[in-house]
């Protein structure tokens, strides 16, 4: 008899009733009295549990009710109707056999725990309720990004993990190396011969994917990047890890307006997957997560974003008569704090800011007529602040040969980037959406260590 | 006016005939005579050209036939039939503009390049035929493979990149780091002192996300990884790759033969995805880089695959007949011409190779009754030899720690994997898939750096 599984117990219910069916999962709860008892099981494909009824015409019925929780188990017993009560049906057993022991010092036992102490069994957490929740529901995240592009033929791109130098700027990054560190080859004058190292030159961990896509959107004219990207920081913070997954769109032909139009669309189209795909754990998190969550997402999905210039923003918070912790004038950088004053206080919905001043933005964010600004935006949410940003590319081959020299960089570096401005430029656009910011957003859940399975960050790369 | 696409034009051709369109792409070739001329276009939406009529009623006519091959232009024109012609139709322009010059040293001229040097020119190659082929089909075959386990409701994980150590023991590694390396911290044996390392100890990247998927796998029952993996080998091939994407799926509650029937099930999933997909690529492919590819393919997607044991497969070999480099005994690791002479020559057609000596298997690989072969599986296809490698995973706590122990590994670097056997361990099983290995095998491109946007190899991380 093959198995039938738990969510399809759920979700076909009617073609289920009365029938006999075989299911194998893991205990999470045994309840048993003199000659009958009821065993909560989960098989990891559904977020909820099935009831089993067990009694004492089970020829072992006194050994299964002495099953540990987490032992994994099968069963085979008839579906019934149970109206009125909290689940809609319970498998009324024939015959229980315990398949994998689990010893009695199992550390998800029925009580609460805190999620620290979850992040130090990371292996064991996605047994637990909010982590199945979580990580089913990033799952299907990732899905509905795949099907967002694939839908409007963008083309997939793999950008390149390891790479051969710190081209975008944006941050300390992670060497890799094969040489014997304790005996590096020398050069003449003393430094590290990396021409004798794996690549024959420093390498990498990127940072970002944007610089190889644009090569890419120039060819497919509409791409995207979806990977692991790295920053060596060392900040010790609820939103900050030192691996994380970043979906990098970038467009041809198209301005910052035609840029935020997909990134607005994009959200409401993972949001509403969500919603519908994952309907048991959206509900979990509005219940015993967030419970505000549901109006949030609500009021995203059926809101035009709203769009500002920085400049109007400068304005807003200034005419605010807010006190912020960081003072307020044109030309810094928006902090969070004035960022959730726009979006929760003034908007009450998602608000894009654009135009922001080029000193405080990347090299190749296309400089405005006012040469004093850029056409970048980002999307502002509110509960978070900054969830998305992105840019009109420089696309003129001076205005970015002369911003490369203009900030020091090294022009040799950027050959093949300057290259796609020489053969064929045009408008380009695209921004970056840290994957776990909007996880995080859809859940409810504060720390970015709760959703990465394995999380990596200062001083943490156990598992 | 809208942008369309050109690959509406193409599957949407009656409803834009006689209609005005504006479409923006880059000219691949220009043909003109005195008073009319034709321009291909590519928007990169589509692999084949839409051809643009042009005569000398546009004001522009003379400049225009001197556009430069790649520049950027933007053309509006009534859609018209063409009966009779190669292409279904053309668009008669009524106006014609440059949007982005391309400088006349354009490396993508006309004239067939070598592979090898459009690997020099990564950043450009994608706007070659071949290379907007294969570079859209390996988007597909992504998308396919996320379709796929999606619909089997499998649970996506993201296995960390970074790693604390190299569990697997599968080959050698990239060493992160984020210390000075020309003045590392040492401790008092003289040893670098990790401790001060970002990461607080050792950090590699990672070889293989098995061991953390199969924490998901007895928590989700179903999973799979889909991400970047990384070997340090310094082997010139040209079937390895310093940094390549892996699938890796995770089953519970299953044995080897349901690894195989997975395994199957997803490759003809794959291959049937593509073709229906990508006809105009898989077309060209068939044509251009090996003809007989779609022979090759439909032997695969209508065959049932063959099963033999490693012990089967050796008789085979023996018997044969054949003179081969390597010589056959039992115990010996198949080579690719063991492989390819027992897919070729003796089944003609996909066959999964079973129970190989556990003395050339992973310490994870169950181990048979007879003690002398664990239950793994190799898929063999022919034109490649191997193309998935898997096995059931040995649950036996006891089991399995003796095998830890007599391979000289250090159980405490296992802890967490260990763990998985102590609470509620079942059967399971899984396998790998190199991705790359799928696309050379889809497009009968021979090197993996012909298949991997910006690939990494030995001395090479340009781009």
């Amino acid at each position: 008899m093959k198995d039938t599984l738990i969510r399809s117990l759920y979700r076909e219910t009617e073609s289920y009733l009365g029938k006999d069916v075989k299911i194998s999962g893991w205990v999470r709860t045994i309840r048993d009295s003199k000659s009958f008892g009821f065993i909560e099981i989960n098989d990891g494909s559904f977020f909820k549990n099935v009831q089993v009824v067990i009694d004492d015409t089970l020829e072992n019925f006194k050994e299964v009710t002495k099953f540990p929780i987490s032992s994994s188990i099968e069963v085979v017993g008839v579906v019934v109707e149970t109206p009125g009560t909290k689940q809609p049906f319970e498998i009324k057993a024939t015959s229980v056999n315990i398949v994998g022991n689990s010893d009695s010092d199992y550390p998800l036992q029925k009580k609460r725990h805190t999620v620290e102490y979850l992040r130090s069994i990371a292996h064991l957490r996605p047994r637990s309720n909010l982590f199945s929740a979580v990580f089913r529901v990033r799952s299907l995240a990732a899905y509905a990004i795949h099907k967002f592009f694939n839908e409007k033929n963008f083309v997939y791109v793999h950008t390149p993990i390891i790479t051969g130098s710190d081209c975008e700027g944006a941050g300390e990054m992670f060497r890799l190396t094969t040489l014997d560190i304790l005996n590096t080859p020398k050069t003449e004058d003393g430094k590290i011969d990396f021409s004798e190292d794996f690549f024959g030159k420093e390498a990498n961990l990127t940072v970002s994917g944007q610089l190889n896509g644009e090569a890419y959107a120039l060819a497919f004219r509409n791409i995207y990047t979806f990977g692991p990207t790295f920053r060596a920081e060392n900040s010790n913070t609820a939103r900050h890890a030192a691996e994380f997954w970043m979906i990098e769109p970038e467009i041809s032909f198209a301005d910052l307006s035609d840029n935020m139009e997909l990134a607005e669309e994009m959200i409401k189209y993972i949001i509403n997957y969500c919603l519908e795909n994952a309907p048991e754990e959206m509900e979990f998190f509005n219940s015993f997560v967030d419970k505000g969550l549901f109006e949030r997402l609500e009021n995203v999905v059926s809101s035009d974003f709203a769009k500002i210039t920085y400049t109007e923003a400068i304005d807003i918070l200034l005419k605010s008569g807010e006190k912020f912790e960081y003072p307020v004038e044109w030309g810094i950088d928006l902090q969070t704090e004035h960022e959730r004053y726009i979006t929760e206080k003034v908007f009450k919905k998602p608000v894009f800011v654009s135009d922001y001043p080029k000193d405080i933005k990347a090299f190749y964010m296309r400089i405005n007529e006012d040469n004093k600004t850029v056409a970048a935006m980002d999307l502002l949410v509110p509960g978070v602040g900054e969830i998305i940003g992105g840019s009109q590319r420089e696309e003129r081959l001076d205005v970015l040969e002369a911003r490369i020299e203009e900030l020091g960089l090294n022009k040799e570096d950027y050959w093949w980037y300057l290259d796609l401005r020489k053969y064929g430029e045009t408008k380009h656009s695209g921004f970056g959406l840290g994957f776990e910011r909007i996880i995080m957003y859809m859940t409810g859940v504060s720390n970015i260590r709760d959703v990465i399975p394995f999380p990596r960050t200062t001083g943490q790369a156990e598992f």
